[in-house]
């Protein structure tokens, strides 16, 4: 239950076992269509060029910005936690500009700053922006922002890695342009794979670039010949087949379930995991609006030691809980409950587990209670 | 039995299924010392810096370049099949010069060729060759032309993909600076997973730039915080977890093995096939001196339809062989032997198969001939 890679299902797991086959196999082409078919489901979108990138989501964070930036280009990015941060990173590793528009962490990306940003540089091709920071726990207004990225005609770059699967997400009805994702997280597949998607705008803006993407690995008009709807698939690099079946599996399980279900289910077990907590006498620390049901970052207690409880939740409890990041390093814990951990069982273990190691720091608390809000909150569904 | 993925053992499959835990748990960092100082063993060296890259052996490619060359350096380049030409790519898009140093596809690299253009390019501070091209089966003399490139200066990288665990292979014996593998080949671990090993040497290029890395993902000075020997492993990116299980695995079975047992298994098995096409009246494609035994390029003969032989190979037989690439594209075939592959009883079901394929492409041959020879030199041993 930290934030990713969350449990993954018997099922995905029974799926990554199958014989390896051929990259260039029939069977395996068949399973990359259903894979397209079924990715472009889960981001809510018809673009042509959506593919799992063959490495984790840094990798698909670097795709999106080397394939639409080039040198001497603008950029506007947004940071209101850790992997704003990297976008800059990658932004700059382009040799373009990054325009930073920040944001206390635990607070979403404010639309007014990025406007004034998106006004005084007419120059920015590109908007940036995190959907869901997996660093605080903070969800943004990605429909506003996309089309305010429009307004002032950039391509919008948009990291779901942590919201695809938990939260609401529309690619299309939003308008975002380069869309890159984790498995690891609210899919509960096997970490190692990045989901993409690329607008038209944005495959335009590719087929017409005149500087070589700087990195051939996640160059898409290479990645495309493979990946891409032609019946010849052209040899690019060796897919990694196993951990595409588990993709595969991961997102069948998606579509049965469905995406409404499954984000209604990442709610209800958050505002019980929210109901225990409060009752324990923690403070959550983003404001109701803004929180990720997927990822609850909880306020430490004064005089409570953060690298104690969550070594005894590990050592007795067989449960993991994430650590703050950056600003909030030792003021947060992260509590995940993505995709298939997203359980009422992992809800009362986690608040069960939580009391006892609160008990042994000397925090105050009525035993029993936090269980108890949760169960009750199930019970009033 | 094509070029890669090769089988993979059933050991390693169940590995794969392991439940997934976090990539910094104290037990899957244990997993990671592990990992390391296997890959010293499978490589041959005492390089500090040896991890697997978390993406397929097109990155570890890519990782080696963008790490050692900064815009305006010059690499020479030997080329000599496919692979060669992907790693001219890579250094363009360095922004730095490759000087290429061509031979036909299916000969090594000629040591003479590069002493020329060494000499001729005194400023050339990098020699990149494969040692064991994928794409025509032929071996290069890898302590040969790391020999030569340090006697002028440059660091030396080498594309090891399909060797490491099949050939000989001594990177610290050699003095090879940058070396990358993949886990699909003689390994015949699941696709997707890239071994590198730098040399102190080509550390401290790396710690000596100036010029940021392009790539973010693969900065091997970022990678390094993550898989470094420090006991504070900082969070980089989030490693393929099940997939570092079937890397470890693997190797495990590679140690208890042993290496010289493996690269003498995979010759035995070579010659056995060898023994058979040569029955059947098909000419292999590569001299003698430079074949790999892992990867058997094999003539086409005249008026056999290759796509036809291929299919039925796979539809009759379950059985995949890999076509030819580039100038032997409709020209050879392309029999791998590789890893857990490397085994008798796919030798005498490929000769089997091939012979019966054949047959219906009105290829005049004694039935069972092939199968004969390959007894036959297995009895002898």
């Amino acid at each position: 239950m930290g934030p990713g890679p969350s449990d993954v299902a018997p099922r995905v797991l029974a799926s990554l076992a199958r014989p390896t086959i051929g990259h260039l196999d029939p069977l395996f082409v068949a399973l990359m269509d259903e894979i397209k078919e079924l990715l472009q489901y889960a981001f809510q979108t018809s673009n042509e060029l959506t593919l799992p990138i063959s490495a984790p989501g840094s990798a698909g964070m670097e795709a999106c910005f080397v394939n639409l930036l080039s040198p001497g280009d603008t950029a506007i990015v947004c940071q209101n936690g850790v992997f704003g941060g990297r976008m800059r990173e990658n932004v700059e590793r382009c040799g373009a500009t990054a325009i930073m528009v920040e944001d206390d962490w635990g607070k979403p990306v404010d639309p007014q700053k990025v406007e004034a940003a998106l006004k005084k540089h007419p120059e920015a091709s590109v908007l940036a922006f995190v959907h869901a920071e997996t660093s605080t726990g903070t969800r943004s207004d990605g429909a506003t922002l996309c089309k305010l990225g429009h307004a002032h005609d950039t391509l919008v770059i948009m990291d779901t890695v942590t919201s695809l699967g938990g939260i609401e997400l529309k690619v299309d009805d939003w308008g975002a342009d380069a869309v890159y994702s984790g498995s690891q997280k609210c899919l509960s597949c096997v970490p190692g794979i990045s989901p993409v998607t690329f607008s038209p705008r944005a495959v335009e803006r590719i087929q017409a670039r005149s500087h070589k993407v700087q990195s051939w690995f996640l160059d898409m008009q290479l990645v495309m010949g493979y990946w891409g709807g032609d019946s010849k698939r052209a040899y690019h690099h060796t897919a990694p087949v196993n951990a595409l079946y588990a993709l595969h599996e991961t997102l069948v399980i998606l579509k049965e379930e469905g995406l409404a279900n499954a984000i209604s289910r990442h709610s209800k077990n958050h505002r019980a995991l929210v109901a225990g907590l409060e009752a324990m006498g923690l403070k959550m620390a983003v404001d109701e609006a803004w929180r990720l049901p997927q990822l609850n970052s909880v306020c430490i207690p004064e005089g409570v030691n953060d690298a104690q409880v969550r070594s005894r939740l590990l050592r007795d409890f067989d449960l993991e809980i994430g650590a703050g990041l950056g600003a909030l390093a030792g003021k947060t814990w992260r509590i995940g409950l993505m995709g298939h951990a997203s359980r009422e069982r992992n809800v009362i273990l986690c608040l069960n587990a939580l009391e006892t190691a609160l008990k042994a720091e000397k925090f105050t608390l009525e035993s029993g209670a936090a269980v108890q809000a949760a169960t009750d909150f199930y019970q009033s569904m």
